[in-house]
Formats: C-alpha cells, sequence, structure tokens
C-alpha cells in the first residue's frame, strides 16, 4: 500500500468535467447500453429505464441515484486482520499483473503460463512489503481445468499469503463458489455479508456493451456485498474513438451503466469506478499501453470518479516492452508515478507484466516492487519542520564543513541492521557486477526459496480442498 | 523543448515556503557564505555587506533589491535564429548531459572521454528534436589541452549544430574568450551585449562558500549580461543536512547570494535559480541521484524558484545505473518526469549520463531522447473540444462496432510519411527484434553517419580557428 501525501493531478477544469459529464448523458440518453443479460435488462427495466431489444437507455436520474449510497471508503479483509487495507482517501492499494496468458521464462522465452507460475507469482506477491491484494487470475494457470481454476487460485492465495483476495468474475456459478471458498475461512457467511473480503474485476465491452458473463458475476458480488470494481478496457482507435477525451467520455457511459446496476442489485454495494483503457498502435493495431496517452488517461480517469465522489481504479506497472530492458524501466515508471499522481485507490496490474498485458516475468516482478517502494517514498511528499530544517546544524557545520558525522546525520540515516535490504541494495547498484537478467533470475529464485508466509489452518485448508473436490465431481 | 500545459507540482504551503526563507536569511546572517574572491567581497561590502574575513553576510534587503530586476523570461539566441529558445514561462528548455569525465563504450565499457566522444555527442544532440543548448562540458574531452578545451567545445558546438550554446565558468579569462569566440558568430560585440547567446553554470561549493574560479567567472558573463545559472550541488548527509528541507535551505542561502552578486556586477543581468544537489548513499559515501529524495528536491528547488520570481534550473534523465538497464530507464523517467511537473524552465543533464553525473553513453543518449518525447507528449495535457469528445461519432459507431474506419480516427491518426520515425518505432518496438545493446549501437552509429547540419559560414570557421591558435600561442 502506498499513502498519497501528495496533491492529485486535476488535468481537467470544473466546466470541462462538466462537459465530460453532459456528453454521457448524451450518449446514454441517444444510444444507451447494449445489455446481453435478460436479467440485467429486466432489472434496469423495473427500476425505471428504457429498454429496447438489446439497448438499455439509464437516465441522469438514475445514475445520481445509484450514487447516493456508494461508499467513499471501505475495508477489505484479509484472512490475516493485520493486512487489512482501506481503499479510498488518501490510501492507495496494490495488486499485481492480472489475466495475463504467458510467461516470459529467463533463457527460455514466452510460453503459456502454468500453475506453478501462478504459485511463483503467489509468492512474490506475499514477499513484496507493498503489494496487498493477491489471488484472481494473477497469471493465468492454463494447465488447471477452467471449472476448478478459480478456486484453486484462491486456495493458492490463502495458502501462500495472508493478504486480500481478488474473486471471480466468470459468471454467477463461479462468483458464487469463490464467495463459498472465502466463507469456509472467514468463519461464515454471515461475516462475509458485513464485510469485503475480496475484490473482483467486472469488465464492459467497448464500445458500450456490457456481456452476459460479468454482468451475473456482478450481480452475485454486489448481492454479497462484495466491491466490485466496474472497469472499461477500451481502445483509441478500434473500441473508441481516437481521441483520449473521447474514449473517457465512452467509457463513463459503460462504468457508470455497471455501477447503476450493481445498485440495483444492492443499493450501497461498494463499487469502484475502474479503467484499463488505452491506445491502439495504429500501424500494428496492436495495444499499446506504454505510452503517454495513457499515462494522462489514468488522470482523467481518477479526476471523472473524483466527480462521481467514487473510488477509482487504474494504471499499474504498464509497458509494451518484451523484456525486462530500459523501455520496460521508462514506461512502467511513467505509469506507475502518473497512477499514483492522478490519486487512484486502487492499482492493479503493479507488478511483473511485460508486453502490454499479455506476459509475466519474474524478473520484472522484482524491478517492478522496486519501482513501487521508489514510489512510495516520492508519494510521501516533503516535510518541513524544524529537525528537518536543520538551521542550528548547519550554523554548527558552517562554510566548507562537513555534516557526515553531525548527530543530525546519524538520527536520519537508516538502519540497515533492522530493514530488509530493497532488492536493488542487494542485486543492482552493485558496482562490480551490474544488472543482467542472470542475476535478476538468481535473486527470483532466492525469494522464492527463503519465501515463508504464517500457515494456514491444517482443518480449514481439508475444508477448501474438499470443497474444490466437490466442484470437480 | 518542452511546452509545459500540466500545473506546477506545489509540494510546500505559502507558510511552508515563507519558513524555508525565514531559515535562510539565518544562515546567511549568523553565519554568511565564505566568498574566495576578494574582488567579489569588495563589492560586496560596497555595497553595504557586512564582511569579516572571508565570510560575507548578504542582508535580506540586499537580496530584494537584487530580485527586483531579474528577467522573469528571456530569449537564448542560436546561431540559426530558428533555433531561439525563450527561457521562462512554460516553457522548459533542454540541454544534454554536462561535465562527464568519463564515456561508456560499447563492448570496451567505460574510459575516460576524448574529443571524438565530445564530437558525437555533439552530433546527438544536433540530431534529438528535443535537445535546444549545446556546447560547454557536454562530455570532458581529456584528450584537448585545457587551455583552448573551452573554444574547442564551442567551435565544435557552433559547426556541428546551429542550436544555442553553453559558455565557460572556467574562471575570467575562459569565460571571456568563450564570449570572443561567439561574438565572430553573433555579428559583434554590441549585438552580444543586448542579447544572451550562452547560459553558463556558475557552481557554489557547498556547504555555503563560492569560489574565485566560478565567481571570477560570474563577473564577466554578468557584465556582458549573459545568463548564468547559479546552482549548488550540495549532498544531504556530507555537504548538506541529510534532511531534504535543510539541504533546501542551505542551497537557496548559496544560490541567493550568488545571484545577488551578479545583480551587482549587473543589475538585471539574466539568472536561473538552479540545482543539482541530491543524496550520498551513506553505506558507501558515493552520490546518488536516481532516487525519489533527489525527484522531490527537483518539487521544492523549482517552488522555491517561483516564490522568489525566479527561472529555474534541475533535474535531467538522472540514473546511478551503470549500464542503459531497466534501472536506468525507470530512474532517468521519474527523474524527467519529476523535473518537468516541477515546472524547470532549463534542464540540463537532459540526455545521455549514466553513474550519476560520472559517465556518458551513446545508447543512453537515444533511449533518454525518447523519454523526453515521451515527456513532451504528457506534459501536453489533454485536450476537451467538440472534436476530442467526438459525440457524434460514438453516438454512429453505437454498441459493439468499430472505430477503426471512422474519418474521425483518419483525421487524427500520425501520417508516418511525414514524421520521422521516434527512435523505439525504429529500434525498440520491434517484435522479431527486441532492444539489446547491440542494436542500440547500431542505431547510433546510423544516426551519426546520417546526421548532417546547416554548414558554419567559411570566413566565421576560419576565424574561429584563427582565435583558438592564438589563444595557444
Amino acid at each position: 500500500m502506498i499513502k498519497r501525501s501528495l496533491k492529485n493531478t486535476d488535468i481537467f477544469t470544473d466546466e470541462q468535467l462538466d462537459k465530460i459529464h453532459k456528453t454521457t448523458m448524451e450518449i446514454l440518453e441517444k444510444n444507451g447500453m447494449e445489455i446481453l443479460s435478460k436479467k440485467a435488462r429486466k432489472l434496469f427495466e423495473e427500476n425505471g429505464a428504457k429498454v429496447e431489444g438489446k439497448q438499455v437507455y439509464v437516465s441522469e436520474k438514475m445514475i445520481e441515484d445509484a450514487l447516493t449510497e456508494t461508499p467513499n471508503e471501505f475495508t477489505l479483509h484479509a484472512r490475516n486482520p493485520n493486512n487489512n487495507v482501506q481503499i479510498g482517501g488518501k490510501n492507495t492499494v496494490l495488486a499485481p499483473g492480472y489475466g495475463a496468458p504467458f510467461v516470459m521464462e529467463y533463457k527460455k522465452g514466452r510460453r503459456r503460463a502454468l500453475y506453478q507460475d501462478y504459485l511463483n507469482f503467489t509468492k512474490l506477491a506475499g514477499y513484496s512489503d507493498f503489494i496487498d491484494v493477491v489471488g484472481g487470475v494473477l497469471v493465468e494457470p492454463t494447465d488447471i481445468e477452467d471449472e476448478i481454476r478459480h478456486v484453486k487460485m484462491m486456495k493458492t492465495a490463502l495458502k501462500y499469503t495472508d493478504k486480500c483476495l481478488m474473486g471471480s468474475a466468470m459468471g454467477a456459478k463461479k462468483a458464487e463458489e469463490s464467495i463459498e471458498m472465502a466463507s469456509i475461512v472467514f468463519e461464515d457467511m454471515d461475516f462475509i455479508k458485513k464485510h469485503p473480503v475480496m475484490i473482483t474485476l467486472i469488465n464492459t465491452n467497448s464500445p458500450l456493451q456490457i456481456d452476459e458473463r460479468m454482468s451475473d458475476a456482478l450481480f452475485i458480488h454486489s448481492a454479497y456485498n462484495q466491491p466490485i470494481v466496474v472497469a472499461s478496457l477500451s481502445m483509441t482507435g478500434t473500441t473508441a474513438p481516437t481521441t483520449i477525451a473521447g474514449a473517457l467520455v465512452e467509457q463513463n457511459a459503460e462504468i457508470l451503466t455497471g455501477i447503476t446496476l450493481s445498485q440495483l442489485v444492492n443499493k450501497g454495494a461498494p463499487v469502484i469506478y475502474g479503467s484499463a483503457s488505452s491506445v491502439v498502435d495504429l500501424k500494428t493495431g496492436n495495444l499499446a499501453i506504454g505510452n503517454p496517452e495513457t499515462a494522462k488517461m489514468f488522470n482523467g480517469t481518477a479526476q471523472i470518479a473524483r466527480y462521481y465522489g467514487l473510488p477509482s481504479r487504474g494504471g499499474g506497472a504498464l509497458t509494451d516492452s518484451l523484456t525486462p530492458d530500459a523501455q520496460a524501466g521508462y514506461e512502467s515508471m511513467m505509469n506507475f508515478m502518473s497512477a499514483i499522481q492522478s490519486g487512484f485507490h486502487f492499482i492493479l496490474h503493479s507488478a511483473g507484466l511485460l508486453e502490454n498485458y499479455m506476459t509475466m516475468s519474474l524478473e520484472k516482478f522484482l524491478i517492478d516492487d522496486e519501482i513501487i517502494g521508489i514510489i512510495e517514498n516520492f508519494a510521501n511528499g516533503l516535510k518541513v519542520n524544524d529537525d528537518e530544517l536543520a538551521k542550528d546544524i548547519i550554523l554548527d557545520v558552517g562554510s566548507s564543513g562537513n555534516f557526515i558525522a553531525t548527530q543530525h546525520t546519524f538520527d536520519h540515516m537508516r538502519d540497515l541492521r533492522e530493514s530488509r535490504l530493497s532488492i536493488k541494495e542487494r542485486y543492482f547498484s552493485n558496482k562490480e557486477q551490474p544488472y543482467t537478467e542472470e542475476r535478476a533470475n538468481k535473486m527470483c529464485k532466492e525469494i522464492l526459496e527463503e519465501y515463508e508466509c504464517p500457515p494456514l489452518d491444517k482443518e480449514v485448508e481439508e475444508k477448501l480442498d474438499n470443497y474444490i473436490e466437490n466442484i470437480k465431481k
């Protein structure tokens, strides 16, 4: 988690925000949203929305009503209460890369992701001082059968970390199963209904559509009072207008409709305004996320979420680079820095991704963890008080003196005996041996070997295993 | 050059700025500054400063008086008037790395810098779409005799680029010689006295000292009305307190004293409030500049300069990494992004540096040029107007449509036939061949071979050569 003491980047004026809102309302009035779920259309209609065929026209009034009880802040509970996090306010809660079907393996190159990768990344996420939320599709374990993949992932997150969880968005059944799995760990269903214990990504289909699987999952999570991120992944030039403001308007229509649906299901259920929208490289037709347009979209998305009084999600250590090289470094830093300055409350894709959202890399995960540590310090801002201003020390040392031996320097230096050395201190900034992928890979292995986590209760683990076995039958 | 349309980062409150100012004034009153030049001490004394031994005590009143006529903005003139730049306002003028004694050569490693390197980096700076200012100690050509090094560097900058210049800060004689060299190119001395044609770095010695060589150069440049950057390179923990606020106070005392001196020499001479201050890694005693403390110091420095109504200098693509790797990428991006957001008007060290300020690298130069291009786009902000909001296009395309074939997308896509492909497009983002140092080196060579610049007038070149010959005699 990062505590932000910087001001949020406000890229728009109030008039511009009003204009974005007004344009969005016109889109919703004239085109509406294509809602593929009959159940969802019915709920919209019962609550006064105009419905024609699959198009649903949510009015400004319905959106306003929906937003009256959405919480600004809520606590996400972990199996270890010390790892609970508050989503909202000046906190930014972090989750690692999500959804990549591939893994870049040292010396072997890119291949499809397997369960062993899922386990490795779970451990790295558990090891990180900054990552708060694990589980979900940290990487796609393609060697696990689809019907139990979601619960196997959740069990792995529960066993190998004691941090917060992500839930399944793959339709009603899997959503319900993830909640039942969680209820084995968190006392009972009653606790869960009162306390958010998992956060789930509900994606819209750009332009202006929500599919059935996603809205079915939304129904379950919102009914159980579990937080959802309603997010758009529109791509300028293909699934959105090629201009950023247009893409922001389009995703705004999508997100507000999704959020309104959640509030019709359960008024007051926690929701996050989310975006993974980006641009398309028109030369190739590929998604491109390691660019300043994406970084600016973060600024816009977070500010529009503030306009509606909603917590927001966006950003991450995003790059289009294929390897953990300089390009991966500068693109990830730009996007992460912009995300934090934008004021997002939840950052998915914080660590591990290469090649936009396609590939996870152990080495890149550790580089990103370093970037997060740097940004955490940056986001702390500067203190101005008598001790920090150090007037008396400056006067004591005087012209052409040295501060190294002063008590003030001693008091402020970090005690390395007490702090875990940062990755860079262990491996990167070593004059004799500069960073190489080989060294980075060695470091990953060392961390994976060293890694330990408070064990899951034996009885609970058995229950989880039994639950998974029962799904198989 | 970068045009900033973002808001400047204001990290301090008005009260905090007042406190920083007040503390600085107390330092100047009680400790003063050690001024090693007798001539400078005499000038301070004649203008009412208390002088005791080498300590000069500049009063708040003297500083206020000095600041009354310092220009907010001024034009720096290039031999090609199309390359003139405005320093101040929403512009950020860029100069490449400065002062590195070493070069990192592909496959051969680090060695001392030579004239051929100076020439190569000059060409890369000339090639860049963003770098505005060349000359000065772009890299230290250690195979050129010291007595003519400054003029040889200036001639190289004049011959191989038609951009703006940096001048010599190595004492009065060399300062005067760089101005005389420039007068050969810019009509005559009268033009120069009325128009800034070179910018010069005047560094203080932290803590709280100005040496003779620097103040002698200051006398010349300010007398000729040429802009100087008065800059501190204090290092927290050794030459400054270990706390950032304390380091900012100390450098403030140094910079304000230097600026006051320039105004006593020539009231209204252009000055820039500068900083290259950073931190020391207390484990090793090495300067460390690729860290968030440095990025925050940029925020503080630029805001303090605004407090005094002065243009500011800081930042750059700074890293402690030894090679152009992921660390070099993320540290350089962080520092450059923070520098632009801070609102600096002049960024030295924009491209090429590795290993803090010690080493220049061709490959890193091109990576940084790419970073600058990204930040230029980022700093442009977002437009909100009917065309960008694209309401009618969104309504036309409707739910589950595609924007790729719309006229709007066509109108907004970049015409690659007309734009020079960015470095990344040529070399980095190539799926078949990802970035390697070998490919980067090949790209550097290709650019150096391709590079052309509008030639210097033959007669002018002869005069410059003669001038240099005469110094040797």
